[in-house]
């Protein structure tokens, strides 16, 4: 039986990632941290990146985005100085007062680096509706931007909630660098729930296809990502250039390697939130080629990841394919008595009738710890989303978070 | 502070329900069980519902839609003599085979009763992509025909999965008896997944009216019940109307007290699959007055109760209310910076800023076993939506379900 294995997804043009250099390390970046006490007293909680040149962003979808999103996204694309992020408040559903606190970070911060309050990007995440301490955030800030050079990790390490890991990665490209780190493990689902990713190139790119081009790879990698459905009210991804580096526009011989490597990056960032899902003992990777186009096909692929039935199932192991279908139907998947479909390799569907495979190999099959899902239809549309598994470990981690 | 209290639910003009009489109880109606050993031999799994006359049904919207649901809606509304069931498999993602099967399992029930197979509709639940095992399913039903005479209990047993409790309801309206049996706890979302609930009126109701009625009450109902997500390949709810009792027409001065007792019927059956769903320790209820209309504010609603994160914070009695606001924010509502909230009848949110609430006050008002969030913006629209919260309880059942 010939496995489902024709699918060309951007993924083969993937480019090398290194561990040579961090966000701190590209010409023109710094970063600074402090604890400013928001939710406890013993880890930081505040981050400043520096990092003059321009900047573009991609913020929440949510008709609930949170105070610092509004603000980010009406200053992108542009000249940006930096950043301030804090995590323990997300500074979300807190009505007039909170965009006031979003204004006053922004000025404390560029009081201190010298800046317009303008060029000044916020970011926020932690328990939605509660009043920033804005006395302990002001005293963060300060320390922060007092404290400049930080590690990489230190950084990435300062912007976690509930996640078990930091999120690093970097490449070259076109002659740049490109570095990032992120944040997320719960409520991440397309559109990137609870994701905060800052990334930064030494290159010189014009605001508007800086703009143009992070939206693009965040189609293809961050909104990719569903750990549970949920869209968050703060997801934020930053890209600052520095322009210490070469001058790219779209004209450029170098610029396609430029956004490969930008796309590996955060492909590789969005598969690290995957498999960092709250209580997560594994990552779901659903490939689907067919129907009528990528868009298509990714709505497709993102519908199987978020369904709570197939997460659990794979969870426990079981090679309950029949879920995988549902859930394909339950989002209006057309043509579903054509379907292939193999899991973690074991052929289990093919036009749209079940393969007799054998229970020991499944069981096998499903102890890795990546899962693939490859699922093909009639059609021209690629698509690939990424999830995690549902263990009772998320229901323990989500009932008691606020508390 | 006053809570939100003005909505105008069509629950208003509930009908009470009445524990006179169940479905084998209504003229022209009766039922048979037997036990084929689908899945297990140590339970009956086959239910034949015999009630000549009309019947209507609606059936899951999945695009991965069972073959019994195929048949089924192909042969409604009309005249229809019986319905049979099978617990234990579900005839989907079976191709061709499955096709097959389900014409056969309706020849043997019609050869059984002397009715002609397209006045056999055919119910199936259990695990996907399984062929049936129809040498077993042939002797069920032959057992079930020739053992007519089984209580409700009976009935509202043998069509059980994962279910904790039966779900039965009955009430008298339009001078005409109506009562209803269903099942449902796990995959339960909008548009009724792996929901079937089977009603019978003796009330002579022309086949087009009655389909109407259903479709409309079904919006209202069964659609508006959330456990976690996912919509099933086989959901189904079947009509029958025996006629022995009044004749009944949309201009019938009893026309609507007839509607209402059904919409009571089947809201109390949503309610108990809420209620029911697999490891759920609440039920909760969603209101909201306002949108542009009562879709709007139904979808809005439904958001709610769908989000993993609103369920776990319930489950974990943990008032995180900033979890509902992002929930209707990633379901694109708008207007939510002028948002009324209540929860559990504790005011958190007005005109969109954050109210105190007292932490020992919360924690007794979500011990309770029904949790109703209550939301108002601005527009006409009314909804109402129930769920289930999430528990571990519900990830050991779907881990191991299959197996």
């Amino acid at each position: 039986m010939k496995n489902v294995t024709s699918l060309k997804f951007v993924d083969e043009a993937l480019i090398d990632l290194t561990t040579e250099f961090g966000w701190v390390d590209v010409a023109g970046a710094s970063a600074g941290t402090a604890c400013a006490g928001i939710k406890s007293t013993d880890r930081d909680d505040v981050v400043v990146l520096v990092a003059p040149g321009t900047a573009a962003a991609v913020t929440t979808q949510s008709t609930a985005a949170a105070a610092p999103c509004v603000w980010t996204r009406n200053r992108v694309p542009g000249p940006i100085h930096a950043v301030v992020v804090n995590a323990g408040n997300a500074n979300a559903s807190t009505g007039e007062a909170g965009r006031r606190d979003v204004e006053s970070m922004a000025e404390y911060v560029a009081e201190h680096l010298g800046c317009g309050k303008n060029e000044v990007l916020v970011c926020s995440t932690g328990v939605i509706g509660v009043p920033l301490p804005m006395a302990k955030v002001k005293v963060g800030i300060e320390r922060a931007c007092d404290g400049i050079g930080a590690t990489t990790e230190d950084v990435a390490q300062a912007i976690l909630t509930t996640d078990l890991v930091t999120k690093v990665a970097a490449a070259y490209g076109g002659g740049a660098r490109i570095a990032g780190f992120a944040k997320g493990s719960g409520m991440i689902h397309p559109n990137m729930a609870t994701m905060l990713g800052f990334l930064v190139t030494d290159a010189a790119v014009e605001p508007v296809a800086l703009q143009q081009l992070l939206e693009d790879v965040t189609t293809r990698t961050f909104n990719a990502v569903s750990v549970d459905g949920d869209t968050s009210t703060n997801d934020t991804l930053i890209i600052q250039a520095t322009g210490h580096g070469p001058i790219l526009t779209k004209n450029s011989p170098e610029w396609q390697e430029f956004a490969q490597a930008l796309y590996s990056v955060c492909r590789e960032l969005a598969r690290a939130i995957a498999r960092d899902g709250e209580g997560a003992s594994h990552i779901i990777t659903v490939e689907l080629e067919g129907l009528a186009s990528d868009e298509a096909a990714r709505h497709a692929a993102r519908a199987v990841c978020r369904s709570p039935l197939v997460k659990t199932a794979i969870a426990g192991g079981d090679l309950n394919w029949g879920r995988i279908v549902g859930a394909l139907g339950a989002a209006q998947v057309p043509g579903l008595d054509t379907l292939d479909l193999d899991v973690a390799g074991i052929p289990v569907l093919r036009r749209g009738s079940p393969i007799p495979f054998d229970e020991a190999l499944a069981a096998s099959a499903l102890s890795k710890e990546e899962i693939v899902v490859r699922c093909r239809l009639p059609g021209v549309g690629v698509g690939i989303a990424w999830g995690s598994d549902l263990t009772e470990g998320y229901i323990r981690i989500n009932a008691d978070y606020r508390s």
